[in-house]
């Protein structure tokens, strides 16, 4: 294997927007759009962290660009391209790079986006994936995490935990699902469905908004700290799926909520446009459910039929 | 030491930019500069690669950076703004961290740009820095590979090989370099001093252009291939420093000419342009030397007082 016979072959048919020039040139470049911002995001996932090595290379593929894709999504921006840096073990076969290439190639229709360029190399480490994402927003319209206010509802996208329950059934704890069960959760620890329709019609809806990947609780944390506000989440009204119910049982929703990677949006809005907020989820295809209140002061809390849940650890923290 | 500590402390005072709502949401926004296309590179370095895990904090940050702002300079971009993904292995300390953000902070300075975002995470391999840059080129003017006509000449910044001989210097090659020519080589293999003021200067000069990362040969065989030409080098005039004579000897050209990690610039331009060329190099206080001649057909060829030098590898290759 050569790197450039590595981009030539894989990643080239890939690259299909004109300012990629092929993968052939030091840069790549985006055109001004006038009226609009470009809104850029970055995260890098690493074997052994984020993924397992044995994992299929079109799902390694797939998650490193999704969970980009998801920042985007959360901010009401209209994914564009990407860049994709890619750290080689040695292990790294041709027929490996070929899967990893036809999963972004999938996800390439899916979302209307193109490879912009990017950087490949060698290394005696762990695999990583450093994708680099860029959409647009109405200018001065990004969705930030600082405008929720006192009297605003908080709602979240899909479902919570199904993510960490997928990974606690890889590292082998035990469970009664069935497999139907067992593939959900575990489809959903290898491949995150963001709300990507659903984010770009965020603007204009929300006040803040933000992708939960470190855990419910602790990236609604950083919504009520970055708005000034604080938050109450109703416990009972996080939205868990059957399969991840039937892994946890009544540990469920504490975990779900304090797991990660769940690659949906947190975001606060006037009660006045829940009705808005359910027709945009309608026609997106996704479901939208409403777990809280911001109030003045700091911090969030959890409540569970009436009391203060206490949590211990809000989130995945890497150090 | 924790991911949110680590960015509040270290790298929150670099992101000067209000685009990058001081490291504290899940994006960043760049405003759209009409008239202008934004010129976008990304590189990642590696330790053992690229930099020795007890090189200099600070200059493994400059490194990872200015690799980056030569892809930039490369294309005629004036540099704006940069993401900074790492990936910290279980030694990093406070201590490394405040020298790393240090490094950062002195060529923000230097150039004039500002942190736009990144993410921080642990590894179990070996520390990785990736930058991803932003630039500006007036709208549809950034120099590409893909311009070098018959006729043009070929030019080049600075001196050749420096970087190489620095690695060689700090792999115990052995040597009878006196102390202050031995710290010019190791210091351009720590710190590259790419020609970011000249490049700037490269929109309307240069027809093609081509940072030199993997050797003079391999590069300016890039820009041979995408330009449909031929190149011819004259070994003589490759500008070289009197140290690297002085450690090289008679092999000098051609190690020079083949080992990358230079961080200057190669481009085309037409020969009646040569006096803009040289008072462009000097109001930029860089060196420009003209290297060789553009003609009809393909590849690349280095001769030396007449006769064709053989080049077995003409650059580097991570595989």
């Amino acid at each position: 294997m050569d790197e450039f016979g590595i981009i030539a072959r894989h990643f080239a048919p890939l690259a299909t927007t004109p300012g990629a020039f092929g993968l052939k040139d030091d840069a790549a470049a985006i055109a001004a759009r006038p009226g609009f911002d470009l809104i850029v995001t970055t995260d890098q996932i690493a074997e052994g962290t984020d993924f397992f090595a044995q994992d299929p290379p079109a799902s390694i593929a797939q998650k490193a660009l999704r969970v980009n894709l998801s920042d985007l999504a959360a901010k009401g921006a209209v994914a564009d391209c990407y860049l994709l840096v890619l750290a080689l073990p040695p292990g790294a076969t041709e027929e490996w790079l070929a899967q990893f290439a036809a999963g972004l190639g999938a996800d390439q229709q899916r979302y209307g986006i193109s490879l912009l360029g990017g950087d490949t190399s060698a290394t005696t480490g762990p695999l990583t994936v450093t994708v680099t994402a860029f959409g647009f927003v109405p200018q001065g319209r990004m969705v930030t995490r600082g405008g929720a206010k006192p009297g605003d509802a908080i709602y979240v996208t899909g479902s919570i935990g199904d993510s960490a329950g997928g990974l606690a059934i890889l590292k082998r704890e035990p469970h009664a699902l069935n497999q139907a069960q067992r593939d959900h959760l575990v489809a959903r620890y290898h491949t995150p469905e963001p709300p990507i329709d659903f984010g770009k019609r965020l603007a204009g809806l929300a006040t803040a908004s933000v992708d939960i990947s470190d855990g419910l609780i602790a990236d609604i944390g950083h919504l009520a700290a970055a708005s000034g506000v604080a938050v109450a989440v109703d416990a009972e009204a996080v939205p868990l799926s059957d399969a991840l119910r039937a892994l946890w049982g009544t540990d469920a929703i504490l975990r779900a909520a304090t797991s990660g990677d769940d690659y949906q949006i947190a975001f606060s809005a006037s009660p006045a446009r829940d009705g808005d907020i359910r027709a945009a989820a309608a026609q997106a295809g996704i479901a939208v459910t409403r777990i809280g209140a911001v109030a003045a002061g700091e911090g969030v809390t959890l409540h569970h039929q009436g009391r203060l849940l206490p949590v211990a650890r809000p989130g995945y923290r890497h150090f």
